[in-house]
């Protein structure tokens, strides 16, 4: 059977694993890894809290166990990349998570990056782990949204995602900005377009 | 009922929390708090690991909750501050992590601290904490002495731990020694009179 | 004769001194450690200026010296540290500064802090000071409320300082708040209800 | 025609536009996107002096110019990454330097890394690269092999490498280690071998 | 022949070398050293891009090595550096750039300095420039006026200038104002005294 | 009566003065500022601790006043930079510090100092300089010769420097050296050439 890359969806919403399948599209070309999006059915609907990170260490280690065989690498696809760094220490195949590749990217695009946040409360726990990275020179900032991970495909978020944006250009220099939660996967355009 | 200083030992040595409950000997004031030191009966023989790290969050935050009635303020007595910021924002009670407390601690007493690991591979892990913690420049370094959490108690730990604390001391320009394991309490006295 | 904490005020003002006696009452425990305040007689009215700030230090270590015997440790009441590692070359017993202490308690409550100034020529004094601790990246800012230290105890100081307050809070990000004068003491109460 | 990922060495030597080449092979995968690796003539034979770096934008931007239209991304292969913002401006293409991108890639594998470098003369230059780069904590040391780029490929390279790679992991704590020059690309593997 | 520092313009407009030429004035005194001002001529008309200051370098090597035997000293009068350590590698002779001169002058003025820039994409590349310095921490920020380099000298800079300056100081808290490009030169005493 | 720039010695020992007005040789141009270096009378004989730098600031700010009429300019000649903040706030004249002074030249010399210092107990106060301008990235490190103010014109002081100096350059990599206190000013070309 040919490699897959994985990725992980870490709470348990099969409506954000949608949004990040529909979102890998323009990834899938012939010839090309296959990508396989998968829920994580013991997560909490959204993670938004530091126990929700921790939370999910052991399922998610336990289910990337199970598909390691395969795998070509493992995505985990929330902004809080939980279990990052002890998944790399139980897996040798590469292991990525969205909140440190979107800022290692971002880092590639302009010198300075700032972040759209779901909560006020998600903010020092990223603050975290910019600092854990060793980049808090290239953050201009994080503005929160202040909308739950349940609530992002309601009306209203992509309008408080732009207002978000904007504040990051123009008050805080973002040169770049980067959508703080796997869940916004779906406003990308929009968002671009508008700011 | 009074309230309690619960020190929280998040791996399931015994040994260890005896150790950190003899440490806690001078801090036992007549007219002072309680202070009761606890085992997580869930927790690993050692925590060595980002995925011990991770793994017991979930069962030190239930057992932190068991107690909260009559806490007066939690200490999580391991050295990677296992769930620390996930019990701050679980209670309103004080909570403290050993390691946090350590280099705050350290950051008084002298200008850079080095640090006495355990295993070199804990040290990525402590050096993504000195990162969070926006701490790195007061960091001289870190060695390790290449001994599990369960295997302290055997003969030879303190050997090591005086030549690493001289190494830091002398090639890394340390000022203030911090051991890097609450398995290594009973050592503190020793170390320092050597070294 | 029992071993006393002597918290010393650098500044010459007796309301200062009074204002920080009246803050240590929560300290003040059954069987805890006795708290005497103190005045430096020869210190100006407010410490305003570096000039101040290093002019106190020879009288502030002669007053230390001579509680030294009894002392179980010294406290530095004034927000800009003066002799705080003078003092701690001086003498074996632990010695705080409450600029260097407030930093770290606030460090332990939220990831970013932000401080009141007295006064705008004050930030620069205190940004050397961060740098000097190394924790630039943990301070989210600081807004001077343009009140001398002898007038903090006529009106509307708190009102200013809920405003600066808000200001951190809302446009800096500050999660903590720290008052930058020990002449501030009174106002935590209200400052915290208010903001 | 179907796009191309243009790989430039800015320098004039084809030996180590040949190594590069070579390098790619594990990159060129069925249904992949085509790689081509340039040399650029108007380069000096091995980019080694800050003039080296400034020298050759001019010529490579017009290469690049002149390739545009087919360039699905272009690489820039020195570690020095002459005119990589440059290029940025000049293209809406995607454009990546070794040296960022050896960078980012080992912030991904550890959480400190080690750079070999050709001469001593390279290192500060790197250095505030990596301080342009706000990544400075992440940089465990940089050791020289003192070995100009076109004699990287007669006999003690490796040897020489060897010997700055245990350096760096045994003196310097690196975690990863990067290998600061593209004409080193042939030695990768025996240089992983043995350390 | 005596020795003469030599002031070069990297840009071929011979508007901003009598600009900066008329600001040497002060710096003339009797017994001194004699000051010369000259145009890079193969310069572009202003440096924007990091295009236009990677290009001069070749040029502007070629300049100072003829006029190198009777050099006291070079300073390369643009606010990008151009070719500030490719020169310094060229020559025994000290050499100045406008940018690094008048950052570690601000900083023995004030505790943070802001810069006035002339357009927003001048901003990321000053970043990078402080950060290869390593004295991020000193900039308050950084705002642009939005005005090219030949288009200085027209109507309504001074005014955008002054406001760039109040929002440095009143919102990014700078204390000392630098002004980010050699072609502002002529408007310092006016900025000075409405700031 | 002419301008003076007025270089003060803030230990009373009139040797350390005699070698800084030596030092001034090259410095005393005709037609140039008048150079006058001074001894403070009421300082120790050398400055060895944080309580002597703070010690001396109130008399050499009455000195300092007692000559602003005719100053151009101040230099504190002692590397700790006693009053440098101080003194700056009470005078609009130029202050200058001579290790705030040596730390910013050695910037535009190399991309990493180190600092020779002359006890143990020196460092802690440097390193809190250091981190105070926000420069820390830029320091290689400190290496202590262990000789005191008074005998660093005894022999054996060169000797000491010149390992300190190979050490700082091979061990720690440091690019430029910096002599750590004022008494050292007569070793510079014996060191340079040594080292």
């Amino acid at each position: 059977m040919p490699p897959v890359i994985y990725v992980i969806n870490p709470n348990s919403s099969t409506d954000v694993t949608a949004g990040i399948d529909a979102a890998m599209a323009p990834l899938r070309v012939v010839g090309g890894l296959s990508i396989e999006c998968l829920t994580l059915a013991e997560g909490p609907p959204g993670i938004q809290t530091q126990r929700d990170v921790d939370g999910v260490v052991v399922p998610l280690l336990a289910l990337a166990r199970s598909l390691e065989a395969r795998a070509a690498a493992f995505v985990i696809a929330c902004f809080s990349d939980p279990g990052l760094h002890a998944l790399r220490e139980a897996t040798a195949k590469p292991v990525f998570g969205i909140s440190e590749s979107a800022a290692l990217t971002a880092m590639t695009l302009g010198q300075t990056f700032g972040v759209i946040a779901i909560l006020g409360t998600s903010i020092p726990r990223h603050l975290r782990g910019w600092g854990a990275m060793g980049i808090r020179d290239r953050l201009a900032g994080e503005v929160a949204i202040g909308v739950e991970v349940t609530d992002l495909a309601r009306g209203g978020t992509l309008d408080r995602m732009i207002a978000a944006g904007m504040r990051l250009r123009d008050e805080h220099g973002a040169q770049v900005l980067v959508m703080g939660c796997a869940g916004m996967a779906g406003f990308r355009d929009a968002l671009q377009a508008a700011v």
